[in-house]
C-alpha cells in the first residue's frame, strides 16, 4: 500500500492534517532549530530535551545543564547558547545534554507530541532523511514551524525538496495542495536558494539582528547523515 | 505611504495577521461561495445574507427566505439551492434576498467580521475588484478560504493574480512570505489554470461530486464588474 506525504505550513494547522494512521513527523525549522539540532547532533551532543517556554528553560539551567535559548531570534543574556549552528561546537556540546528553548522549533515539537516519532529535518540532512523514510515505510507529514503561526518560504521549500526525493521512490504519493504548492515552489527556488529567500520576511528579520551567517550553511544540502529523532520527551540520534 | 498586501491562507491563521490598523479583506473562495456570489449579484440579486451554520439557515428559510446551502460541497435536500454559481439565475434570485450557508465561504466570513469591509473576490471580478482596491487606497488582507482549514491551491493562485494586479501600482508592496508564494504559484499556473488544477484536491472532491461543471466559469476572468461588500451583517453590492 502507498504511503502518503501531507505538507503542514504552520504548527496551527496541525490539528487539521487528513493523514491518519501511523505517521512519521518530519519538523523543518531551517532557519533555525532543526539544523541547528542537526549541527549539535553531527558534533557529538548526547542528547537534546527542548523546551516549550523560558520560565522552563530557566529551571533547568539552574539545575546545571547547558541551555539554548532565543525569543525573536534573539539570544537570551542568562542562556549557555543562541540557537546558531555555529554554537555548538563539539568542544561546547560533545557528549553533553543540552536544554533548547527556541521561539518556533521548540513549540512546533509541543504540538506535534502525539506523532509517534518526530524526525528533525534540515537541508543538512535531507538524504540521509529520505532514505531513513522510505527504510520506514510510514505515512510522513512534513510540519513546517512557520514564524508565529504564519507560513514561511524556507521551511516550505524544505518540504518541496523533500518531498521531491521522496515521490521519487514509486511507494508514496501526495493528494495534498500543500504539497504540491511546496514542489512548485522549489522548482522555482532550487537553482538559487539564497537568490529566491532574498524575500523571505525571516531572512531580513535574521539580517536586522546580525544573524544571518547561518545562511549558507543551512542551505547547504547532505553535510551530515545524523537523523535526530524527538521520542519519549528526548531528542536523540536515531538508533 | 505605501499600503501592505497580506495572504492569510486559510481563516484558522487570520487570527495571526500582521496588517495593522485600517484594511480591508478580500475574502476568496474561488470553487464555490464568492464566485457563486458574485454571479447571484451579476444577476440581479437584492442582497445575501451569509450565515455560519445549518441549523440558522433552516431556522431562516422557515421564515420564507430563499436558502442556499451545502454541506462538504453537496445541495441540502430542505434548501432551495446548492451554492453553484449556475444555480443564481436571474429569474430565481433576481430583486430578492438570498441566506446563504457553506462549508467554507460563510465561515470565514464569520472569522473576517472584525474587519470593516470584507469585499468578495473570484477571477470573474478580479480587475474590477483590484481597480476598487487601489482606490480605496487602504491596506488589503486575501482571505483565501480553504478546505477544512487546509490551504488550497484555488484559493492562493487567486490570491497570487490578485496581489499581481495591485503591485502593479507604485502605492502597494508586501513584506509576506505567503504573498510571494501565491505570486509564484500563480506565475506557474496562470497559462493552463485548469491544467494546474487537475492536481487540486478540492478540483477532484467536485468531480466526485459531479459538480465540476462550474469549474470553466470560475477561472475565466473578469465575466462581471460587480463587487459585492459584507458591511453589517448583510452582503450587499459597493454602494
Amino acid at each position: 500500500m502507498n504511503k502518503t506525504i501531507e505538507v503542514c505550513f504552520t504548527p496551527k494547522l496541525f490539528a487539521d492534517i487528513t493523514t491518519k494512521d501511523d505517521y512519521i513527523v518530519v519538523l523543518a525549522d531551517i532557519l533555525r532549530a532543526t539544523t541547528s539540532i542537526c549541527a549539535a547532533f553531527q558534533n557529538g551532543v548526547k542528547e537534546i530535551i527542548p523546551v516549550a517556554n523560558l520560565d522552563e528553560a530557566r529551571e533547568i539551567k539552574s539545575k546545571g545543564y547547558l541551555v539554548a535559548s532565543e525569543q525573536d531570534g534573539k539570544k537570551l543574556d542568562w542562556a549557555d547558547f543562541g540557537n546558531s549552528a555555529f554554537n555548538f561546537t563539539p568542544e561546547a556540546i560533545g557528549g553533553k545534554t543540552l536544554v533548547y528553548c527556541t521561539t518556533n522549533g521548540t513549540r512546533a515539537l509541543e504540538i506535534a507530541k502525539k506523532a509517534r516519532k518526530i524526525a528533525m529535518g534540515a537541508f543538512v540532512n535531507i538524504s540521509a532523511l529520505s532514505d531513513w523514510l522510505v527504510h520506514e515505510n510510514k505515512n510522513v507529514v512534513i510540519l513546517c514551524s512557520g514564524w508565529k503561526n504564519k507560513f514561511c518560504l524556507e521551511d516550505s521549500l524544505f518540504a518541496g525538496a523533500l518531498a521531491e526525493k521522496l515521490l521519487a521512490h514509486p511507494g508514496f504519493v501526495t493528494f495534498c495542495d500543500s504539497t504540491h504548492a511546496s514542489l512548485d515552489l522549489w522548482q522555482i527556488a532550487r537553482y538559487d536558494l539564497p537568490g529566491y529567500l532574498e524575500k523571505a520576511a525571516h531572512r531580513h528579520r535574521l539580517r536586522k539582528l546580525g544573524l544571518d551567517d547561518v545562511i549558507p550553511y543551512s542551505f547547504a544540502p547532505d553535510t551530515t547523515r545524523v537523523i535526530p529523532v524527538f521520542e519519549g520527551g528526548v531528542i536523540r540520534e536515531r538508533g
